[in-house]
């Protein structure tokens, strides 16, 4: 295998190798702009079927898609006082616009929350108007210092989910609701990637919620990446928009509201919860291209077999293509390695004459050779399996690199590489203060038995310490 | 039928007509900087119905998806003459970001042929890279004096297609290909509106283009919108890009490019093409809700048996839900015919006892009631029909209003209100200045029998004069 001389291995340089497989595997390449990124036709048809996937959990829950327009006025961004601190840093202003300065500047949107405040104000009236349960899929523009391809870009695309509720019951049920059922589903039983979920703590919320669920997922050099996050805004921009409804007494009452969004950051996160030093390892229910089917050798009574199966496993209803490419046959792996294709079908001129056909696990490096007439059965529950194990892989990476301690200290040690788990009662804002030193956060607080918290000061708390993408 | 007092009529102000209707029908509203727009979730519904039925044609063209960034730098886009030109007084431009003035502003993008052409330079190497075909669904930006919503927003959403070909022959009949089996597949028989078919005149091609074809569909107000434009670029964009290829001998020779673009401009197109004074009229095959089941009475048995309708409806792959609306039974007819869903079935206590349902035709206000057996095949029939009907009625709107003649002075008379067709070789580039005089211009150039000439210079072309949007 020629894969060490294609990419930096993971334990040689762990970032390196990032990048590595996003230019090996033809994910994304850096725009003109710094800190912008161009999403390849590869990269990109990974992020369709995550779209694909959670918009149809979204629907499921009763959400409805809708467009808000990308340039906000300054002054809305300022109506939250604590939101408007969280980005403005982080602001790209338009001063130009038609050939002449413009009397007000805009801001482009880093997240749509005050637009979006704005008009659920005017939308609804009564009660009979909640819950109004709104999403978007956009781009968004925070300035990075430090761009990271996929992890941290100054444009990226997301869905934003934003909703307002006539009582803080239905907001936290609502939104955690979202939390479990569009994210834990689809990053667990999509992109196989087991996560520790729970409540950030009030130092690590977004700015304006009083409640802030997360998805932290644990990367291969076991570093934490936040694969999703589910705010409950309380009363806070609902009173900063004035987004009331007419109660039942007849009193006008202010809406709770929620939001939540996940990113082109999972991309990220999919290569590096999975990846190897042979490149990507992409999850079949996830796959753009499940199966990839490949002549061994270039002959045309083998090339039309080729075609065949690939129409006879498109027709059953599995993501296949035909390796179209040039060169070696063990060159041409290699690619589809880098690619992270879950499964390869491969026929030689061998096989035609004995009537079967050979399939090979990306995770595994097995192959398996059967007849062909057992092709979708075998692909089928292969690709199943292949799911099954590189989440259980995951989750032993996940259960290796998680460490009951009992103070910052230990924590600070095996947070080095991996989580920290220890009662969030013995860290405080001194023991937050310490794991800043050494790049450290707490990424989030769960009840001992693993389920979300109501509220940080709920007794018997633990958290968890890790460093951070 | 209130419909009158809800909208203004179209023959009374056609303009306060669609503003009506794109409020009443709740498809957008007006964003709070000037010139964007809220798609709200009735009016987002049916763009994703065009997204995906276009997406899957340009996916079935081989085209793959790709997203490149927002903002470009100011420089790239002067590198082609004409194309800075055609865009520098509507450019939007970041001075400010990251809490500091740049060093280099940057432009939001109004359309992102300068960024992919730099990346199709440094992605095409050997003619086996070509064709390179790329689409991206983007929002773009273009600072509008006039805009009105839907048909001219500062911001709107689209996709361009951007291609790369080895010979001007593959990229003409490329571009050729998505014109007619992407746009004009799509505009003809999913949103039912006839267009003319052509090439723009010199004067009215997009900027750096040689060729732009366009399809002019005729609004119920004469009028003429553009709905979809593909443009061969030649080798314009490819030399002021620097995309080259190695030719068979070993030359470095520049590629023919082509874009191609469809965008929310489609919507104001829809309501403007099928639009009547009830509202809203969406053909069946884009109507994000093409069958509403509405209970005559609001009892509990007859509720119960109108979800049991939506159940059967939906398991046969018709999109119908639920009438949830309050009120009376007319005033909720209104606002489904607002809305412009093609058909209702309406359900009664009477009806539940005798098995019978009745359906309800939005375009001929048809009403038929037949056994609640025959519900599916009635419906499927129904909407087939309703299609068709639509699409006929629009074709005889167009052939009414598209008048043979044989001057400038004649097509100017004409086209106050409708298409003047006349002899390309009458009109010069004096008759072109006097029609803008009263706002017309040549929407484009056709051969004799109807087909898309390849040049402006072809003998025996005719020419569409119309006002357009």
């Amino acid at each position: 295998m020629a894969a060490n001389s294609v990419l930096t291995p993971q334990s040689e340089d762990f970032p390196r190798w990032y990048q590595d497989v996003v230019a090996k595997a033809e994910m994304a390449d850096n725009g003109p702009v710094r800190g912008t990124m161009v999403i390849r036709p590869y990269g990109y048809s990974i992020w369709e079927r995550m779209q694909a996937e959670l918009d149809r959990r979204i629907k499921e829950a009763g959400v409805d898609n809708a467009y808000f327009p990308l340039f906000i006025p300054e002054s809305y961004l300022s109506r939250e006082a604590q939101h408007v601190e969280g980005f403005s840093p982080e602001l790209a202003v338009v001063t130009h616009a038609g050939g002449e300065q413009l009397a007000e500047p805009v801001v482009v949107r880093p997240t749509s929350e005050t637009v979006i405040g704005e008009f659920m104000a005017k939308w609804v009236q009564s009660h009979r108007d909640l819950p109004l349960l709104l999403n978007q899929w956009a781009n968004v523009v925070r300035w990075e210092l430090r761009p990271r391809i996929f992890l941290r870009t100054t444009e990226f695309l997301w869905q934003e989910g934003h909703t307002a509720h006539a009582t803080s019951e239905d907001a936290s049920r609502f939104a955690r609701h979202i939390h479990l059922k569009v994210y834990d589903d689809f990053v667990r039983n999509v992109m196989a990637v087991p996560t520790h979920i729970g409540i950030k703590p009030p130092s690590e919320r977004f700015a304006g919620a009083t409640t802030s669920m997360t998805l932290e997922g644990i990367m291969r050099d076991g570093k934490a990446l936040q694969m999703a996050t589910s705010h409950e805004l309380g009363q806070n921009f609902a009173k900063a928009f004035d987004i009331t409804f007419q109660g039942d007494e007849g009193r006008s009452e202010h809406c709770y509201t929620t939001s939540w969004g996940a990113s082109t950051r999972l991309v990220g996160g999919l290569i590096m919860a999975h990846g190897d030093d042979k490149g990507l390892l992409v999850p079949p229910r996830l796959a753009p291209i499940q199966v990839v089917v490949m002549a061994v050798r270039d002959e045309p009574e083998v090339l039309d077999a080729c075609h065949e199966l690939v129409q006879r496993l498109v027709a059953a209803g599995i993501r296949a293509r035909i390796d179209k490419g040039r060169g070696s046959f063990g060159r041409r792996v290699t690619d589809w390695e880098i690619k992270g294709v879950p499964l390869r079908v491969e026929l030689g001129p061998r096989d035609l004459g004995e009537g079967v056909v050979t399939i090979a696990r990306r995770d595994t490096n097995e192959k398996i050779t059967f007849p062909m007439s057992e092709l979708i059965t075998r692909v089928d529950e292969t690709l199943e399996d292949i799911h099954d194990g590189i989440f259980q892989r995951a989750l032993e990476h996940q259960t290796r690199w998680t460490t009951d301690v009992t103070s910052i200290a230990e924590a600070m040690e095996v947070a080095q590489t991996g989580f920290a788990r220890l009662p969030w009662d013995l860290v405080g804002a001194e023991g937050e203060r310490e794991l800043k030193t050494q790049a450290m956060t707490v990424r989030c607080l769960q009840r001992a038995d693993g389920s979300i918290p109501d509220s940080d000061t709920e007794v018997g708390l633990v958290c968890f310490v890790a460093k951070s993408y």
